[in-house]
């Protein structure tokens, strides 16, 4: 590992900064099941401010954090209206079946959004052959790259409010989507009942996401995350970290935006190489290229050797991802190395 | 009840016929726990031979053998690719989350058909951040009145030997779908690894649905069937009626369709009546009409009143179900009752 | 089957009676699932005044009755306090931690009974550890021939209404506690929240049992009956059956304890046979053999070759069961039967 | 927090040793879910040799380590035979009804055994009415303080191997329990498929635990654990502190046991207080003393003016633990507190 790799897998294998090491360092901590440990709380405490809640909670993964809020806000056998490749539906194993034992009901999506129309169809009348629908789950940003508005959101919450279901935000990349719609976290979070967020990814915090929502269901939450193993000791390391991940890492995500607008315009320069512009909200570029499929192990390979890391093709398109650790010299370089491939 | 009604919103009211009675009263029955009640032993064997299958089982309802199948088939976790507008998705009241645990990947339809690369681009690769899928889920004839082709079954079934999957058939209406093929039922059976069929329903028996598969599944989901509490006692009564359903009022089924047929042409004839045409391969009419939202309940009065039994309108839409009990003159009765409704 | 057997088995081999199988031929029934079953809605009716409870439901099986009631009353990963050798932890597949999802407590018991300190300490108190406690289930008469006496429900009903648990009777054979008790059902019922009882066993109906409880718990009941798959179409003719079992086969019950008792003595009388004095509270005899572990499957033969039906030995012990088709002549064979064996 | 404390309450509290803090100051990080992060790698390479295992996979926490073994051996509806108040029976909120949906098949327990003749009666034979059993739990150091020796180990295997059972090892303190026995770890795992074991309590890391079996477990685990929430990103932090506490905790156990054992003889010396002798094989001295139900508060809130953190009484008794942060001079301060409360 001492070799220099450029990473543009994923913001998730971001690095902690050099101030998060050191915060770590220094962390006083507790054992956080008996509520004894100060850097946990104190992150709790600033974390449901932040997104405008009454109360949040620490847990080990973002995957973790949805899946406790499925299982705290509906009851086993209940239908979950969500986007057909939303997160917890594609890359969550399936867990919604197995711990919460809800029934998704899947939409499809465009940019993002599903139709409004179609989730008030989805949504279940009285009737013994229906099971009840409980719960509306927005992800923003989306997987695919996109940003959903304000609006979306306020029609989302109406819809919900209306058929008195509860609004759970995947907000993973929340704060990305916050710097894209140039506003505070909490002007999205507050159309919805609960929110989770990550303090790794493009935060670069080591591990570790946030569950926020009314007092009531963070206290249920904190029983469940007992239950599912989520209950942690000193946890202040973490902790320590990630309150350096709101409280200062927040602010520089527009600039993994500009990076990868930058990225995508020197794509877009090269032959055969097509950015999907639609999805170019936050830190990652989505684009095609001529024969992908066929030629994208070779890219990888080559990229390797050339130290940058990259994921081979999904659904025919690559996606690269800008991070702290991505340089604008590094983009430079990456716009370089793949034209030499296509030259070669 | 002494009042005779015609009955037209589904083919679950059937009364057994009179053959019935007498078979249920004369039944030779015996403890099935046990193995000991030589009719059901007799359905059972009969059964498994109408479809092709190497064994079969008599379950409480085709809601309970369609769940069976799912709980017998997939590990709990595992996905089922199936249609958005299915029984198993649609009228089960969520149970595929429940008992089976399974994820429903639930894909649009047209025609009660699937679009088949969508439904190869649905089956998961190897990953960390995907559940296995395991079944797909093909319903014929499907709940809208369409029935599948050959063709269709011969596809779903290429894709998921390829992909290593099985095939469940929920046939609640399979005889109904083969009359209209023109096929024995087993030239649509020989397409799948499971299928469940009604006994009562178009074919008149009071209660019961069949399980037909391999031996080796057959033996597991008998096992299962008693953990859901489906293992019955002297059911050889209900097994009595349920031979006479497949031995002789599966040959009668053309007629219901001939009726319907009949029935659709007669209400197509009426100023605002529309029938859905492309949904009218067995015993049901679909058809719109002028303001039908806002009118349906009067509707269901003014026919009750009339001595005739119909549903609500339900996505816009009327829906009127002949059977065994409903002759042309019943037609005839009920095409005046709604013409003298319209002109009141 | 044409040749006579004297089944001993069990009292689940019992055929209906005469008078059964004409009611059954002569039923008035109608779609259940709609409400329009007039024998169903008639039985429902009957059987919760019986057992002095709001509001009754027909469901296929026992075990059905049970797990239906678990899923009612409580939520997934709450736990339920229970007999260690009880139907629902002994006979019921497993079922409770697939359909209801809840943890099972089970006590070891002394003639039926669970020591009331040791349900006392196991009711959970509140901490981030521990699931919380929602039920406790008794099985009346229990599952090992005894009978449990009034004083010992009225103490659990006021264990529960402490610790604001609900009660469930799994009473599948509660009318023959009764008759021992000599009380109505309802005395023995109205310490509990609800109620499971066998139409079929010693009443001789072909399939079929009640769970009962107050209109709201029924409610909820039905809609999950309908998720399990236990909503049937024309039952009525097993409720008709139903209603002769509740109405008159109750009350002869009594004559099947007698039976019992008679056997038991005579067994009692053979050398190296010993009866379980204490678990013979209804129609079945347990009693020990000198080399019963060895032997039990040579008398199985031998009975069976004699035309009487026992099963082999579990933990030590052979059972007898009495019922309306096991005549005093019959136990007199019977113990013929069993010098013969012995002696040859 | 600035003022020290003696913490007794738990092993659970204890603080990182300095040289934790520096390891993760300067860990070698990566993306653990695409494998890379080495000090992960490290320490799982290094936990699987220390207990003779193939492979070992890092855990959140030690309930999730033991669901997660759950999870991974058995299929839903299987039973699992454990202690009555083990762990995942008695502090783990239900967990196994939830995610891996088993029944809990608990048996009594007389320092930390079960009885082998009722383990062996327990397991499930063939029969329609039975779930099957599948794993054995076995939990050394039990929850009790207890110490289960190897000649049980031995006999549980035996029983598992004949039954086809797999047997898990709850190892939350399972280098207390090989201190103990003056065994390397290995020489107890050897008789188990899979152990859990905790890096955190005695060992002193702030977070984490490990599960350890054949690689063919560990690889389904790896992948259930990502269901479960619990894949992580940059955790060789805590894999650092993990290292540590595998190489140089393990071996001062004795020092804790030994401070236990000094901590007892003072305890019994004071009138009126006794100690369990029985369960004093750990770092874990359990205590009556007159009326202590009744005193508990007062003893709790006066051991914390007196800087000393103890739980309250549970089942009538006191529990003082050692670790690393206690020091002899703890002891007789600890000592001299509780006379003084006594005396005052």
């Amino acid at each position: 590992m001492s070799k220099r790799f450029i990473d543009l897998r994923s913001d998730t294998v971001t690095q902690p900064t050099e101030a998060m090491r050191e915060a770590m360092f220094k962390a006083m901590v507790g054992d956080d099941v008996y509520g004894d440990d100060p850097t946990i709380n104190e992150l709790e405490k600033y974390a449901a401010e932040l997104v405008g809640m009454e109360a949040a909670l620490f847990v080990p993964s973002g995957t973790f954090g949805n899946q406790l809020a499925l299982f705290t806000h509906c009851r086993r056998g209940e239908e979950v209206i969500l986007g057909e490749d939303c997160h917890i539906v594609a890359h969550e194993v399936g867990a919604a079946a197995v711990i919460a034992g809800v029934q998704l009901r899947a939409l499809p999506t465009d940019g993002g959004r599903m139709n409004l129309d179609k989730i008030t169809a989805t949504i279940r009348t009285e009737d013994i052959h229906f099971p009840e629908t409980s719960l509306i789950c927005v992800e923003n940003a989306y997987s695919n790259g996109a940003v959903v508005d304000l609006d979306y959101m306020r029609e989302i919450s109406k819809i919900a409010k209306e058929a008195n279901l509860k609004v759970h935000l995947d907000g993973a990349r929340l704060f990305n989507a916050a710097s894209f719609l140039k506003v505070e976290a909490r002007e999205i979070t507050k159309y919805c009942d609960s929110v989770m967020f990550c303090l790794s990814k493009g935060l670069c915090a080591p591990v570790g996401s946030m569950l926020a929502g009314s007092k009531e269901f963070i206290d249920k939450a904190r029983k469940k995350r007992k239950l599912m193993g989520g209950g942690l000791r000193q946890a202040g390391f973490l902790a320590a970290a990630g309150l350096i991940a709101l409280k200062d890492m927040t602010k520089r995500l527009s600039e993994d935006h500009e990076n990868a607008v930058y990225l995508a315009d020197e794509l877009d320069k090269i032959d055969g190489v097509k950015v999907d512009r639609d999805t170019l909200d936050i830190n990652m570029v989505f684009f095609t290229m001529d024969k992908v499929e066929y030629i994208s192990d070779k890219i990888v390979k080559y990229f390797n050797d050339s130290n940058i890391k990259i994921n081979g093709q999904e659904g025919g398109k690559l996606r690269f991802v800008t991070h702290y650790w991505v340089s604008k010299k590094d983009i430079d370089y990456t716009i370089n190395t793949l034209k030499n491939f296509l030259n070669k």
